[in-house]
């Protein structure tokens, strides 16, 4: 039997915890609730008190057993572990891989920021499988990204590494991002960009649309079903949303040139229909070469954070 | 004495060679033509013989003094030394650093695309000296680029990273792009680049300005010059170059985040005034982050690829 390891995916409201065969297999996954009240001081022994009741379950040793911990974290995270601040989860100053080290009887702990974490998970056993060189799109209510060098993870300097959702791509963008910038991927590709997109197109045409039935309250879901279904204004939609993706992928590859995009999040449950759009616009913006980089879809879902946790740590 | 090593810049006109101390220090640089006839079967044996003779007059023994030798090539080179095809050397389906290391006894020789190679000098003993991630942008002709990331060439997949000059950047642009895109950052921020939107508002303005003696053989150092000195129809096309500018390496930060962007190029011996131009627009497109990239002037010059070219060996 050789050694497992565990990967760990902190959330705002819940942290996933996976045991993991060194292979890749997982074994067993489970949740714990994330109590961020008291500046999140609970978080991190409720974790460790899950692990080590999981750990005795299995007539497993925590020191003979399990080769180490990974961790995702919701916030930038410095190599050394060190977090400046974590919003969600109440976190200062902290380095929280040194503290669940300590709480799990020193075995080693490792700790990433969750988007580029999950971008590992890819690469390990997801969409990415095999592959050295990748770059994770994540579509969900905003826009992250992972880009993976070589096998590793590049945070950059800063921690500004595979902020792909704030690559300016939208220039006639008049509306503020999140970060402060103004046409951010983010404000055109996320789920809420979506939205936004096909509220503006309805408000600014007669067109007859299936859309016009949720009105204000349509959701990028409903625009891409519309679109699959042939909606015409549901279509010019998902054409914008596709031209600004295939923008800030041909950009990201004429700056690292990845082998594989994997696109995940809630907006890639469109499927095949949503790398088509997004391939033929990144086609369009990288005549430079015939060979560049395939785009596929996510395969882990919402375990591709424990599963790149638990990769740290290999 | 330490080991010495050589570094190889091989241009379309003449290669050009230097011995190094493995510190850093340059001891001495040469230049031999380039012999592209012939499929440019001439070129690798010219400048074998060229060091061989520099080595001999030194009173150095090659195989006992000499590291190796590192080799910038103008275009694409794959990991292992392959070259597909060059064009302005008229090679095909070579490895030239395989047949130079034959030429020279077996010492090691190492090779990459001379943009990149040029980067390396100017992290190792130019503008970011000191730096382990940088990304260099070289504005001359076209607009090329070098990333570094932990100290090594991120040359990509399909040999295509560092292509930043052909990022897509404007999509109001019609005109193509020699890459066959359409808005590329070469189209707009390199020499040709910046003359062609001079051109572009000489013809679109009634306004006065210092460019119109010029007319259509303005340049891009009439531009600097001018905008430097106040002309306001340079300055509008200033401005629009660095906006662009500043959008591409805004991209770039929020793909690998490097510590420092090197500017070097012919258009960058307008100095100061075009970093602060940039750095102004990159400001804008980053409000992300209070920390980010410096942005500095490259210190080599046509040196670059000699000094990173002897860096590969090291």
């Amino acid at each position: 039997m050789g050694m497992k390891c565990i990967g760990i995916d902190i959330g705002g409201t819940s942290v996933k915890i996976g045991l993991f065969e060194s292979t890749g297999e997982l074994i067993d996954k489970w949740e714990v609730r994330t109590r961020s009240e008291d500046g999140g001081i609970n978080i991190l022994p409720d974790v460790a008190a899950s692990i080590r009741s999981k750990v005795q379950e299995m007539g497993l040793d925590l020191k003979r057993d399990i080769a180490g911990a990974g961790m995702g974290i919701p916030g930038p995270v410095l190599s050394d572990g060190y977090v400046e601040v974590c919003v969600n989860l109440g976190w200062h100053n902290a380095n929280p891989q040194e503290e669940l080290s300590k709480l799990l009887d020193g075995i080693p702990v490792k700790s990433g920021n969750d988007a580029n974490v999950a971008a590992l998970g890819e690469m390990w056993q997801g969409g990415g499988m095999g592959c050295r060189d990748l770059v994770m799109v994540t579509l969900g209510t905003g826009v992250g990204g992972g880009v993976i060098i070589d096998q590793k993870i590049i945070t950059g300097k800063h921690g500004l590494g595979g902020e792909i959702g704030h690559i300016h791509v939208r220039d006639e963008e008049k509306e503020h991002c999140n970060c402060g910038g103004v046409g951010c991927l983010e404000q055109v590709s996320s789920a809420t960009g979506i939205a936004r997109e096909a509220r503006r197109r309805m408000a600014a045409s007669d067109k007859d649309s299936i859309l016009r039935r949720a009105g204000d309250r349509v959701t990028a879901k409903d625009v891409l079903d519309a679109a699959k279904a042939g909606d015409e204004l549901a279509l010019e939609v998902m054409e914008t949303v596709g031209h600004y993706l295939g923008v800030a992928l041909a950009a990201i590859s004429m700056v690292v040139d990845p082998e594989i995009f994997v696109i995940g999040g809630g907006v890639s449950r469109a499927g095949q229909f949503l790398v088509d759009l997004i391939q033929k616009y990144y086609e369009q913006f990288t005549p430079i070469s015939k060979n560049k980089a395939r785009i596929v879809l996510a395969t882990l879902g919402n375990d591709a954070g424990i599963y790149g946790a638990a990769r740290l740590i290999l």
